[in-house]
């Protein structure tokens, strides 16, 4: 942090329309943010003198606490959840991205699609067994699997209907997490699978795992060998601590940038095959039918996609100065490798700051500055990863997917600023 | 993952006494790892036909929840409470470090220290000061903060007085994380302090802000402001979410690599001055008398530090065989560059693998395999860093400051494994 020399003076100048600033302005001095509106008044200085103490310093504060919580002020940060009426344990629940910062997302706000409800798992009855094409079936514990070596991963997962509100004719109005929340970013550590297959021993014609989860439904899904030996983790731990039941607990299947019905929760088989099993989650569900006719299948890879969660709809500018405009930038296919924002409608671009570390398949937080005029404003962001994928304009996705799409969506964002400073959802 | 080629075979030798093996291993074959005791054997495949469904498949799950819990069998993964008798708000908790994987610390794991309790903070009713030897003394609410830029960190804090049960004459019989737990690591996001004292503007003799907590204590200590513009974080945000209470809601400082008192919580001062206040807190506690009759005082950086995990007391290894021994370390300094791990008492060393991303001032993971011959053997670790710290033996660290020490206690830790797989802490 330094002042901002006078060379710096051009920084000041936008770097496209709508008034967004140089993205290095950020490591430069407060005085450019601190102008204007964003000053509390000295009215308000005055109107709580230092020596003035708070209740809460007048009397000591509450003990120590075994497991700590959320501040009861903090009550509306929550999962939201749209569950089937006459299956309440059938649904989803969304993580709020539009109230988190950075890139974890707490254990508990991890988003949930469950489809027969969280099964209570007793560990010490639990068993995972592999077994079909392998010359060694083998049956694991919990104890067996905490004995072997473990790997830890930051990476996103991502529901493969996240978002999908995006197809709808009208733009839905909602907070930006209760739109596309059913992503979030954990670390997970655990057992590689390719240590234990290798050690179950595939057969040469096994070429795919039918995973089987041990909810209700028994759940199961296909998954390419190549993808199990390549990054797959039979993960324990996430953020640190054992799974909570509704991510898994005791063990479930993580597959890196790949869709979220593939990372099985609850594991309990993996059965090596020449085919997929063609369950209904690939046949019925989780597949795409194209204006051609023809359905796409076996969507494994997330793509490109990014959103701008501060500002977003259900918040509002206090008028004209500086902000920053922030969000969260993913991709399937390895590290996100720039984020474009755009202030304008999509007319000019610029290029966010990206928060170290830049971690691939992982949740990367963009930032720029902007200096809104108070003129009607149209914000976007486009995500690049480091394979070539570009984040589209809605109008490309519908063109090359149709419009009764209901996977995969990941078209570009549109909120539009109305002079009174709020915030809601366009598609423009 | 591939196989182990004939050519890897020399990576079975050991690396160092005591049975350390190559830490690439782990990017070989699981055919290591699967042989012997830490398979399941065939008996216990035969006890549960993957037919006979657990009763938590026979019905639907739970339904969906707002915020999540950890599951009521992980319910002994908690800080351990040590607090003053006459005073249950005075005192810490630890992490159970014994009980984690990965970096991360979640929230209600975080170790806590308390001056006098934790202050039940409504956001709404909360300044910070900004004042003294400022041309512009400045209150800031939680939601003008909440307006200014952010930066993210992901970052270890650790109280200078962790660990300092190493002084005991003898060594005490705890577990690892309720021994070296008051260390915790998290993504920590909010406003860089520059930006604010930047637009407070020093000026010309303030060398030192002193820090106030709103607690019942009004715990003050000292920075320096060269910290402050450096790297400096006003967090709002712990892990994705807002802070939780016993963290700092609704502002906590957050000094990476420095002495946790310093990360002051509840943060509603900062007095720019030209020296130190001199608090309880700088002067009889977190100081230091060397055996010379002189005091450490102002020992901000936290040093090299490392500790194996696992195995640790209170666990048990089944036998001789292959496991992983894994743990944490951290540096003040900056990145950890090196882990090296001993499994003969320190006579040889070998270098452990460190999971990416090794980041500054943060937790680091290593892991490397070791075959156990059922002997007596004493594991211990050390930790270098990038700027050339190297974590000392208890022998040398009492050498240099005395056998009375209490804080910044960061000497190499010994667990002894007994032939019957148990492990206990010995000075060696």
């Amino acid at each position: 942090m330094r002042k901002l020399a006078q060379s710096d003076s051009d920084l000041l100048s936008p770097v496209a329309g709508g008034g967004l600033l140089d993205r290095r302005l950020f490591l430069k001095t407060g005085l450019v943010f601190g102008a204007a509106t964003l000053l509390p008044s000295a009215a308000a200085a005055s109107a709580q003198p230092i020596d003035a103490k708070p209740p809460w310093m007048l009397r000591p504060g509450a003990p120590f606490s075994n497991y700590g919580e959320p501040s009861p002020y903090e009550n509306k940060t929550i999962r939201w959840i749209a569950a089937n009426a006459k299956a309440p344990a059938n649904g989803i629940s969304w993580t709020p991205l539009h109230r988190l910062e950075g890139i974890i997302t707490p254990s508990g706000l991890h988003f949930e699609r469950h489809h027969n409800g969280v099964p209570q798992i007793e560990p010490a009855r639990h068993r995972l067994l592999i077994h079909g094409l392998v010359r060694k079936p083998l049956f694991f514990s919990i104890d067996d699997l905490l004995r072997y070596p473990t790997v830890s991963r930051l990476c996103f997962i991502e529901c493969g209907g996240n978002s999908n509100a995006g197809w709808h004719e009208q733009p839905m109005q909602a907070a930006a997490g209760y739109f596309h929340g059913l992503a979030s970013c954990s670390e997970w550590s655990g057992v590689p699978l390719a240590v234990l297959l290798e050690e179950a021993g595939l057969e040469p014609g096994a070429t795919w795992l039918i995973a089987e989860g041990a909810d209700a439904i028994a759940m199961n899904v296909s998954i390419p060998v190549a993808k199990a030996m390549d990054d797959a983790i039979l993960a324990l731990y996430q953020n640190g601590e054992r799974l909570r039941p509704e991510n898994g607990y005791p063990v479930r299947l993580v597959l890196p940038g790949w869709e979220g019905v593939l990372n099985v929760k609850w594991l309990r088989r993996l059965h090596a095959a020449e085919a997929p099993v063609m369950a209904r989650n690939e046949t019925a569900k989780y597949t795409e039918l194209l204006p051609s006719g023809k359905a796409r299948q076996f969507t494994f890879v997330m793509d490109a996609k990014s959103l701008i969660t501060h500002p977003s709809p259900g918040m509002s500018l206090n008028g004209a100065g500086l902000y920053q405009i922030t969000g969260l930038a993913w991709s399937g296919g390895g590290k996100v490798s720039r984020v474009e924002v755009s202030a304008d409608g999509g007319k000019t671009w610029a290029a966010a700051a990206l928060q170290e570390p830049v971690l691939p398949q992982c949740f990367t937080r963009f930032r720029i500055p902007w200096r809104w005029s108070g003129a009607p404003a149209i914000l976007k962001s486009r995500a690049f990863d480091e394979t070539g994928r570009v984040q589209p304009e809605r109008s490309a996705l519908l063109a090359e997917r149709g419009s009764q799409g209901y996977f995969h969506y990941n078209a570009i964002v549109s909120w539009a600023v109305a002079p009174d400073g709020t915030i809601s959802h366009v598609y423009a």
